[in-house]
């Protein structure tokens, strides 16, 4: 260990979650038996009492100004512990919210009756995210416990409406931005890149859409009467959403790319270096051939390059059979990944401005935007990064993975973009623990292994100054 | 009149029709009373008295060998009268069978309770084509009565499905094929080309299509995770689709116009000299601008150049809102319309190596065949042809037009194909007479027309050697 906790703490602190392992996993259970499912609104009460079952566990803990604090929807739940003076202040998020667990009838035991099979612990919200959230409680907890102080300044907060989107959470930011000030953000609500293979996620890929709803004539026309003499909607639809992409895969939207940021090399190498298997791939989805923008790995693709994808088309006859229709409508819907730098609403506009140029005669084209979300980076090289990496690999024993993720978390961009903070996600949970479906789990060992590189981080954290911390 | 009927004769016909005016009207609505929906099996009963009527109305016609014949469906009407040695035979093929009449609510008098108001006759079926049938056998009736004789041979085949696309006639035709011998077919089951402005109309387009399937990864996947590194579908689908077509209207499919028989001059000049109102089509299907293939005219366009369109497509999400689907599957259903002497197999094997060509990497595609339908022309100079435009300019006094037809009627094709006849289109009915929806009615000034028209062209085409006639 070159830097970060002393060895004796660690070995402290290993005691410490060793001797209390059942009792925290009991505790945890509890916490997992609230079934605070933020999308439905008969479980309004049941969200009350997951926030206030976490505030008393932080109190416990040792956190201070612990408050369920209102909002328009459900609570978020805050505390804080600031006597580390002169050091960095760390502000964790999380959510206390799970998904709804629907089709129940798939789950091999209930839900909100958590329950450990084969090292894995069974239940709604096990890994996404109460027990993520539940570690860093814990951690703070060992460290009060028997170092009797952290190493840096701790801000919690832990919303409850991660779930739907976080449609509160924005204003809560706003509204709360000096009691919120702090040097980095750290969100354990991710992966690791596989079984004992850490990572930490420095970026996210942003979201922008719009539907395209063309009109030609003002009803549907027979093919026979009037074939051939009158734009047909859905031809004219299709030649708009064919002229988005050449056939290499490459975004032909006028500006498109202008600011993506460029890979650094050592980005590259380091995707490079995680050896991720396409044949694999192909499997799982089921096709004979990976198909995307060229000269780019699959990797590369799905994390640094922006994407548009078409994700419905609607229009004319889809019955059984023919129908000689010449039809009135068509539509289609279409979002963008974005990366940094690129802005949602310009690409918007050049969305607009790219349908306007190819929109064939004779048909009326609208275009409807849907909600936007900012791409997010934290640079690769940022020592808040970089010191999570090296506690992952403290722990884990192995070489951390330095990941983006392709999907979109918008309250990550929005925390990015109000607090002007660096945000690192290191996250303990694996792709196949079926967050969002039934049978959700999390493997004990990664809860374990996690409160380890948790505690460690703190101390890595503590070794920076604000002044390197800063993005 | 030139040829044709002597005037004497025309003359006492004309006095016939005058003086059975009401009786004519009579009969015809007891013909209209009964609901023939070929649709609808609760009609089977229906169908069984509406062919007896046809029959019975037949013999007191002065018809011979009248038959209700049995197919595997409702059955057909023979007749006929052989009596005139050596003159040409005219087989005259119509339908019994109506549309069904939904929506109810919206037809101002009852569909099986035939009106007369403002000389219209109201009735399902009083243009579409019980009345255009009936016309014929009044025709008949009338020259046995004062005449005595007719001055051709004559055949009648009326069946009862054509409204259900005539599933049973072309079996009917191939078994019957020496008792349907005949040297020319005419079909009273089309319009005038507009009020006071008589029409034959000799070509129809054809018709065969296809549905394509794509299907990328085994299931839908999450755009954010897999978006911009696996082929979607509908980018997929929409790249085939968009590839049928140039933008300026033209079919990119390899030997797609290759068989096209080219426009006649005089055709040409035929259809010019129609004075088609673009503007007047634009206000009626509410476009601001025409769209058809480069270089030709609207009515080129519907009734001598073939055609693509997409009739239906569908894939991924459509609801409200937005959904970062990235779809497994995608769909569309195309149609050809075909003119002479384009093959329907040839084109849909066409079809089938243009998808081929174009499918995208990382998908399979499936191509679905539909029913087909072969074009059909008589010769624009045909002298059956040109004869039924003398028989019309006699009655109406304005230049016949000489039109095609954008639609298909399938049953014409396997005439023209099985018996190897001309086939005479000379309609009577209009096109905003609501035929195949609520208030059909017939123009009683064609009905009366009309009977001087058909009388006549009896005369004409006795006029003619069967020499003349062979196509």
């Amino acid at each position: 260990m070159k830097r970060g906790i002393l060895v004796s703490q660690f070995s402290t602190l290993e005691n410490y979650f060793t001797e209390k392992r059942e009792a925290h996993l009991e505790e945890l259970k509890q916490f997992l038996r609230i079934p605070s499912i933020s999308s439905l609104s008969e479980h309004k009460e049941d969200m009350q009492k997951g926030a206030q079952w976490l505030a008393d566990s932080l109190s416990k803990a040792g956190l201070e100004n612990v408050i369920v604090d209102k909002t328009s929807g459900h609570p978020v739940v805050y505390a804080d512990w600031l006597h580390a003076e002169g050091k960095p202040t760390m502000l964790i998020y999380g959510h206390y919210d799970v998904q709804p667990v629907d089709p129940l009838n798939l789950w091999e035991t209930e839900p909100f009756e958590p329950q450990v099979r084969d090292n894995k612990l069974y239940a709604r919200g096990s890994s996404d995210d109460k027990g993520q959230v539940f570690m860093h409680v814990k951690a703070i907890e060992a460290l009060l416990q028997t170092v009797g102080t952290l190493p840096v300044n701790v801000k919690l907060l832990i919303e409850g409406e991660e779930e739907v989107g976080s449609p509160n959470l924005e204003e809560y930011i706003e509204n709360n931005k000096e009691k919120l000030a702090a040097d980095v953000i750290v969100i354990s609500d991710t992966g690791l890149q596989g079984p004992g293979q850490p990572a930490v996620c420095y970026g996210l890929r942003g979201l922008c859409g719009v539907q395209i709803d063309v009109k030609g004539a003002k009803s549907d026309l027979h093919s026979g009467l009037y074939g051939g003499g009158v734009q047909n909607s859905i031809h004219a639809l299709v030649s708009i959403l064919d002229s988005f992409r050449d056939a290499e895969g490459t975004i032909e939207v006028e500006g498109f790319y202008d600011n993506v940021r460029p890979l650094l090399e050592e980005e590259q190498e380091a995707y490079k270096a995680l050896g991720f298997d396409e044949e694999e791939l192909k499997k799982e989805v089921g096709v004979n051939e990976l198909f995307g923008e060229k000269g780019y790995s699959h990797l590369e693709r799905v994390w640094v390059r922006p994407t548009l994808e078409i994700n419905g088309v609607f229009g004319g006859f889809s019955g059984e059979g023919i129908k000689t229709v010449l039809p009135s409508e068509a539509g289609a819907k279409i979002t963008c990944r974005l990366v940094p730098d690129q802005d949602p609403d310009e690409i918007v506009t050049k969305l607009r401005a790219h349908i306007e140029k190819n929109k064939p005669v004779g048909v009326t084209v609208t275009v409807t935007e849907f909600d936007k979300g900012k791409p997010f980076i934290t640079p690769f090289d940022h020592p808040a990064i970089q010191a999570a990496g090296r506690s992952y690999e403290k722990v884990y024993n192995v070489p951390t993975a330095y990941t983006r993720g392709g999907g979109s978390i918008p309250i990550v961009a929005a925390f990015d973009e109000i607090l002007g903070l660096p945000v690192v996600l290191m996250g303990f949970g694996l792709s196949t623990e079926n967050f969002h479906a039934p049978n959700e789990h999390f493997h004990l060992e990664n809860f374990d292994q996690g409160l380890r590189v948790i505690g460690d981080y703190y101390y890595e954290l503590a070794g920076l100054s604000k002044e390197d911390l800063k993005k």
